[in-house]
């Protein structure tokens, strides 16, 4: 990959997790979506949006809150119609608000569009700018309310070509979910960053960020939407459409889905999540072992590493730490006398578990380090003798351009410390990481289907100029 | 005015009532806008937002519902800064929705601007069709969209001419008021339809709806913006600025404003309105008499003719109906048992007041005459012997396009029926309205000011084509 | 009356205005009394609340809250049965409080019971005090719950008859509106302080505070309760009683329903109240006239009785003040800056109405004297030359221990103040009050049977001990 | 236990999970209360509620909903005050309302009492009847209601006297918190059926269910709450009283709350729930074993001895079915099209972990046998070969009366069905429950001293008829 380089980037990392799901040919559209949306809750807990065509024009509602808050039920029964598309988006701080919610639903010359994305465009301040130029108007800081300016400005008439022609000018990450009349588009760039699956339940088919939602509607999986692949549901059925503009020759799939991010009941990029994350604790144990007598995990993301963990060294696999479940958005601001309160109104220790123990903490990443090192101090004050901090993923030092959110590259403990600064700074008695090697050998024979520039710093993005020098199209980004 | 002709319209009048206000140079600046929207809240019940500038960038909040349910305190808290903007917004059937709520607030080359429009555009659909084949994408059905779009399009870099050259596109009726960094706008269309005027409190400026919003903030009232007049307030002050563009040599207020919309404490085109409704009543009795005991008003809006009728007839002036200013809007759907209640549950009769009576009923105006049919029914079930009802303008026969929502022209009872028929229709003794004549004798030497099309069907366009021939400009609206 | 005496008190006065409403034998009971609670909004803004016998159990719902925001449709639908009551309640400083609202509904070995309360129960503390003795315990500071209570302590097992019993040992002014299985019973005291009307619609029997409701619903207005009556609403009509143990021989109806508290639309004792307030105007302007231009009242409770000064007087009736309908309960703090914003909030001046104008401004009362001095100074300030205040009632200098939410004695101006120096304070030109007199007067042959104590302190009650002597049962009160 | 016989009961049983907390001697004690409620939440969904001592007067407010809802931060700024009591309630179909929310809230001859109640009196009915015969209104169906008119009744003046009087009453279960001026006493049964721990932090004590609770606020856990104890925290510390008329000599801790009901991190009845549910697990694999490939837990109470199963059967432990934590209470009623929803709403199966292997599925109980099936059919229809159910308690065959809510006991699958049966219902290869003398010997040595009823129908109430005759006493619960 020596033909790749980074980004010289002057803007603050995106935040745009999220989940899409659509379906077709179904009279409970609005429905299914809701049930898809809830499954996907996960990919995003700040807004939650539906959009229907219900023969005659396309109605939508979107609101800030969980699926359960922004759809009670008259809500739903108010979106009539057979095809509906939905989408979740991510919270982030100080950007919770109403008119970052998706679908963005609007008229152009080419009629009413709705439409939702999940992913990071890198080019976004390039075309934002170069559509302001052109008069563009933004009410949003969203990428999909780029894609739909592009869209809106193509000259061709139908709606598929009009789409191609705007897909050929945004870079970056997208998987797109779109409802025009009649049908529903959907869309993976060519590089595949993120997860887009089809599903079927009866006569309906369905486009959905990860298998769980197929799961929980009673659908089957078929297969992934490809990378560069453009996939149309309507009354007759699915179409696919591979055009040659958006096939890359290589492939992206952000592997932190398979690590953090997606469900480990999901099928992700054709594989199990939950056996990637147990096949990653079992390379950390061998690779990595600890002088220990249990093995704890971080819930709820760490469990699955540590039960590969656990099967692996042949430690006793221990929930030491029990998570509060009702946690919500509201809490009070404690008052002094109950600093560091933040850390156990998530987690609780199990003393008799911890107490007197040599510990193996898994966990699935280390961020600003913060948390870690509140979390490793619950778990000494609870007793533990030894805390051997294990983290099945390599450490995050580089930014990601793809959709994911970590803190920004400054901010990542991992990008200014080696692991011996990181370990004295949390307080672990030893902490080692998975090696970008490790990981990548447990995605075995696809390995290089993967993006890892979290890890790597090598973005997988074709540099146009000549190596050495200053690419200016990379710098446009 | 033998040059003026009517418009060929194929879509249902436009519903835009509003109320604007803005203050600048004062650190309560969105508490200011709260109590001005406040005061103008009859202008608008479905939506209301307000944006601010904080020195560093614009931040706004709207919302569907009253201004004091829309702005809580720690809305109002949280919305800092020293120039404020603020809109509220007229309820009409069916599309009481957030997304067409304004301040419209967007960013674009010419960096964010928040933006709210009281009037209607006449060339919006031709302007939004052209938009569209540029490119230009809809979140609303706003007029106030299609002005940013215009805006942002400009090749203009001072802000001042980008909005000039925008404005020289649009046609029909537009107060303004706009929001951009370190300063507020305020626009008044060539012709002076919509009101907008100015006052002063202590270093502040405010622009206002009406002088009822000055009142409320202790403004001293100092005149109106004039027509084709833009006005700038910043830091240092007022500045007004007349380009020829909006110069269009003669005036179209809307009388109805006098007749109807503004609230009767308010000075409106430099008039108190009170004075206005009470002579038209003194005028209706003069022209217009009956044989009665007493008056009687169609509250609230009926109650100043009515008491100009009394006192210009001699008869006693009675509260024959009293209404209950607790309705709201979510009303349960009444049972078929309880038909009819809608009329009542606004206003009740009083009997002791109409029993055996000869009632003059004054109302300021009859749309499709249900409502009026439904009233007299509950004055005469009161026991009043006769109804002679008067009303303080001409029938409206003909659709306003310039921001009054009568009902769609055939549905206007007057535009297809003469006084006599609607009489019979309404289940009145008598009926007399007043002559535009006498309505605009009422203005006085002004009369020629004002646009009272939805009477004459004389609307204030003058049209480029040879008279007789087929208008394909006017057309176009 | 040389045989009543005052009460020696040493508790603020009571705030107990209500509104009650009952509807039998009528499958959408729940919904009419809705409708009804609506037109008695006036008499209670606090809280609301309906109970219904759905032929098995009693259930209700109540909350703080207008009306309309209390009962949304789907809480209405799920209020079946063909028996309903409801009840509103005043909101006064601090108390807003959903503990207070009624209905009651309890249970006890009479069974299911649902109670409504409008009035004041002057032994109320020694009820409470002697109930707690025995064992009771109070989750509200109703006069509802003590009643209740009382009923549930009665060894009869026949519900009128344990009522009747309670009823014997209640003193002071209740109007009261019970639901148990199977039927409605409505009480009146045996004084008649507070209202309560019988209508009929259809098969449907109604009880409600005032006429208005009745109009409302298309009931037609029968008969007052009478004070001292037990009437009956079940399957099989209305039943009345008139237990010995509650006939008095005299009456004590609140002479303050008719001048300000009842809506003027309504009857009232059996009179209508836009007559009685006319009259109150005309006999003011006999008796008290001015030397003015105008007449002007204070809106909306002093617009009749200034119609019937203008019509007595011969001055030209104005609407000197617009009165803003939108005003809520949570309304902003203002700043510093915009002090005295309260009384412009509510009422704003028309400057065209008042300049240079010398104005009888016609109110129903003044309390403490500040929102009169607010209110006249925006008049003066509007422009108006002289002043001439004209109440359409004698001083208030009394508490009122019957039900009607007066400021505590000390608070009232007229307490501790003659005319002049109230004049004075509240800066008119001048000021002249109805006489007690003249206000018995307009009642006419009536007279007697009205209680006027909070202006004459002479309480309706009848003290047992030897005049001159100091009577304990009273003190104990 | 010979001298003990099972009840003869009419009603269904009782349900009134419920949580507990009190904080004495500090500043932020509606916080403390607040984030002490927030730990509890598992014990009670329903409402929650807080009570405070301002050193004037007790303050409460209590809602329907889950902590963080029902306290915004303004509403606990609002309750301010050194002592605060605070009660979770658990949600139970039908039941959800606002009038059984607890503290009870009262004023009686005592003055001001706030109280909170866990467990289930099982003399409720008899009490009921006979408070109402004496006169008592209920407006809730909770016990605390009870209890307080108990003490409303007492001669005594001294609180705890009149206390210990109501107490002496009452039988069943009961752990209360009470709140009166100055003074929090907290008391547990004489049996000690449920928990309560005493906690302190700085200066201030805390009694809590759980050391949950204690954990979240940084209070040390020093000991329980005796059973028959009676705790007073004031501004001098904590007292204690036993009286002798609640020693009764024997202890019934309830051995549900180790099975299922507390959180895994607590100390209940001073051990580990972790390290007992661990040894249940450990257990059921030493005599229950199964020929299988993997033990899965049904999460998340079947966790902790899921993990102890696997240790001791040396199986590999997998997360095979995964929990969505959005789950709320608002659900979509699903359309027939989506029948079998509900269970894969909460829980869905890792097909790559199940498919073709033989598991063992640990789960705390099996009540109707619908969900048992339900999730066995999804684990079968994910691929799993064979699915041998281990259920870590014995089966359920009898009501539980002192506060634990199964089905009434006909409902309950094991009370009509031996396991073979019950193992055809669900679908289950085998099924193996834990033994009652299995249970026992976890709780080692203190065997005796729970409450195992459930299991065995040997209630612990002491019959004082001679044995083999009918026990009126017992009757009469």
């Amino acid at each position: 990959m020596a033909d790749y380089t980074a980004h010289l980037i002057m803007r603050p990392p995106p935040k745009e997790y999220c989940g899409l799901f659509g379906v077709s040919n179904n009279d409970s559209a609005a429905k299914i979506a809701y049930l898809g949306l809830y499954a996907l809750q996960h990919r995003g807990e700040e807004s939650a949006g539906i959009a229907v065509w219900d023969g005659k024009q396309i109605n939508s509602h979107k609101a800030t809150g969980l699926v359960n808050d922004v759809f009670p039920p008259n809500v739903i029964d108010q979106l009539k119609g057979s095809l509906a598309i939905g989408h979740v988006r991510y919270s982030t701080t100080g950007s919770s608000t109403i008119k970052n919610a998706q679908p963005i639903h609007i008229v152009c010359k080419q009629g009413p569009i709705a439409i939702g994305h999940n992913g990071n465009l890198v080019n976004s301040l390039h075309l934002r700018k170069s559509l302001e130029k052109q008069g563009a108007i933004f009410q949003s800081t969203t990428d999909s309310e780029i894609i739909v300016h592009l869209i809106s400005r193509s000259k061709h008439k139908v709606f598929e070509k009009a789409l191609l022609e705007s897909l050929a000018q945004i870079k970056g990450s997208y998987s797109l979910i779109i409802l025009v009349p009649k049908k529903i588009i959907a869309v993976r760039d060519p590089q595949g960053f993120r997860p887009l699956v089809i599903g079927k339940v009866d006569n309906s088919f369905i486009v959905a960020s990860e298998t769980c939602a197929l799961d929980l509607v009673n659908a089957r999986y078929l297969r992934d939407v490809e990378a560069g692949e453009i996939v149309i549901l309507d009354e007759k059925g699915l179409h696919s459409w591979k055009p040659e503009q958006l096939q890359s020759g290589f492939l992206s799939y952000c592997i932190f889905e398979h690590i953090y991010f997606a469900r480990p009941d999901s099928i992700v990029f054709g594989k199990n999540v939950y056996e990637i994350r147990e096949a990653l604790g079992r390379t950390l144990a061998k690779n990595h072992p600890a002088d220990a007598d249990i093995v704890v995990p971080v819930p709820d993301s760490g469990v699955t590493a540590a039960i590969g963990y656990a099967h692996q060294s042949g430690l006793p696999f221990e929930m030491g730490m029990i998570r509060n479940h009702y946690v919500g958005r509201t809490f009070i601001q404690p008052s002094q006398q109950l600093r560091d309160l933040g850390v156990k109104i998530k987690l609780n220790p199990v003393k008799s578990v911890l107490k007197g123990k040599k510990v193996v903490v898994v966990d699935d990443s280390i961020v600003r380090g913060t948390t870690s090192q509140a979390r490793i101090k619950t778990v000494k004050d609870a007793g533990a003798k030894e805390v051997h901090l294990r983290i099945s993923c390599p450490p995050h030092r580089h930014p990601c351009f793809y959709g994911i959110d970590f803190a920004h590259s400054s901010e990542l403990i991992a990008s200014r410390n080696n692991t011996e600064q990181i370990r004295n700074f949390i307080g672990a008695d030893t902490l080692e990481y998975l090696t970008v090697e490790e990981l990548l050998s447990v995605e075995g024979e696809d390995k290089d289907k993967y993006c890892s520039a979290c890890f790597t710093g090598k973005y997988p993005v074709k540099c146009k100029k000549p190596e050495g020098k200053y690419c200016l199209e990379c710098q446009k980004i």
